[in-house]
């Protein structure tokens, strides 16, 4: 016989999976079932923190937002920076993303570490332990970054509801896959959940290219990893 | 009761069949079962004719082999050109593969198309309607080609014999898998069957830069399509 709090726990199971059934049977475009993910394609990008800014841009330069990004609170700011690594080709015009943060970060694809010459993991945002170095060079200054150049990972942001709609949760990995003359499936989608954010996968340009996207605004959710 | 015609070609399907099996289970490496192919990244490159190499350098020149391929008769040439496109900008040093061909093509991948600023089909080689403009610059001339630039499509070169181990033929599509952390399965392969070629998949920069390719060598067969 089931206590009080066994039969909530029952209705909150039964209620989760209802929506759950719900939600995959409202949308006919994906293979799986699943509604669709709206695809950020990201270029190459800069984090810095405000004392790189200022050594780049100045004492006196203030940080200013160009327009905002899809997800709340992130912007596309006025500056850019030229990039150059140990081939010493230069990267010009990286646009740096704001807020300013506590590290300094250079997201580049694959595509771009062969033409700098580095050899940049694959890494979630933050995560600069094995990051290559690169030079940035602003209008009033330079800098050479041991560690800053990552292959930024695969990655869908969430709101936690998003997630159980999709059976999925923070950390867990996901796969999804783009259609056309050059079909492809990425795996290794790390899911990230924030009640703040907006259902999104970024993907980078050399996935993107690799499926030829030109028209395409969401990817086909295929399923958990 | 089987005639001794159908007997042979019940003969030919039991042997082709305890082949495929064989063939099939004699490697560990692939989840499908079957044995891996070989990859060869294909970077940017150009084939053109007798009479637009001597345009682009000079009546007198020879066209001379630098290095063979890996498909028997294929080699890289000792010859490079410069290629702009609508942009004004240009990509230096792409080289000319030969035998030299009845026909003018340009493979580029998506990332070169956006840097050139042309938007080339995904085509087969030789299939050139639809195929993009670009200019292209030689020691001792330049020439404006109106439909020269293709993206190639994915493609894996076999023997009939291979494609058969496959379970394919000449013309098919097939699926194929590269895992890692940037784990990427590839739609649409054209197979391309000639008793003179070797087993090899072709895939271009960008295909191969989405899935942070390093020290692979094969594929891994997912399918037919």
């Amino acid at each position: 016989m089931l206590s009080r709090i066994e039969n909530n726990q029952l209705v909150d199971l039964v209620v989760e999976e209802v929506k759950r059934v719900l939600f995959r049977t409202s949308s006919g475009i994906s293979t799986s079932g699943y509604s669709p993910i709206p695809l950020g394609v990201s270029n190459r990008h800069i984090h810095l923190t405000q004392a790189t800014f200022h050594k780049l841009f100045g004492p006196d330069a203030e940080f200013e937002e160009m327009r905002p990004l899809y997800q709340p609170g992130e912007f596309a700011s006025n500056h850019t920076v030229s990039v150059v690594g140990p081939k010493l080709r230069n990267i010009p015009s990286i646009r740096i993303l704001g807020p300013l943060r506590n590290y300094d970060q250079v997201e580049v694809s694959m595509t771009d570490a062969i033409f700098l010459g580095i050899n940049p993991p694959v890494a979630n945002s933050g995560t600069l332990d094995e990051a290559a170095p690169l030079t940035l060079i602003g209008p009033k200054g330079s800098v050479y970054l041991e560690k800053c150049a990552i292959i930024a990972s695969r990655h869908v942001h969430m709101t936690n509801s998003d997630a159980a709609n999709y059976g999925l949760k923070d950390g867990d990995f996901c796969k999804v896959r783009i259609g056309g003359n050059k079909g492809t499936t990425y795996e290794n989608v790390l899911v990230r959940t924030n009640d703040s954010w907006k259902l999104q996968i970024h993907l980078d340009t050399d996935d993107a290219n690799a499926a030829n996207i030109i028209n395409e605004t969401h990817v086909e959710f295929v399923g958990k990893m």
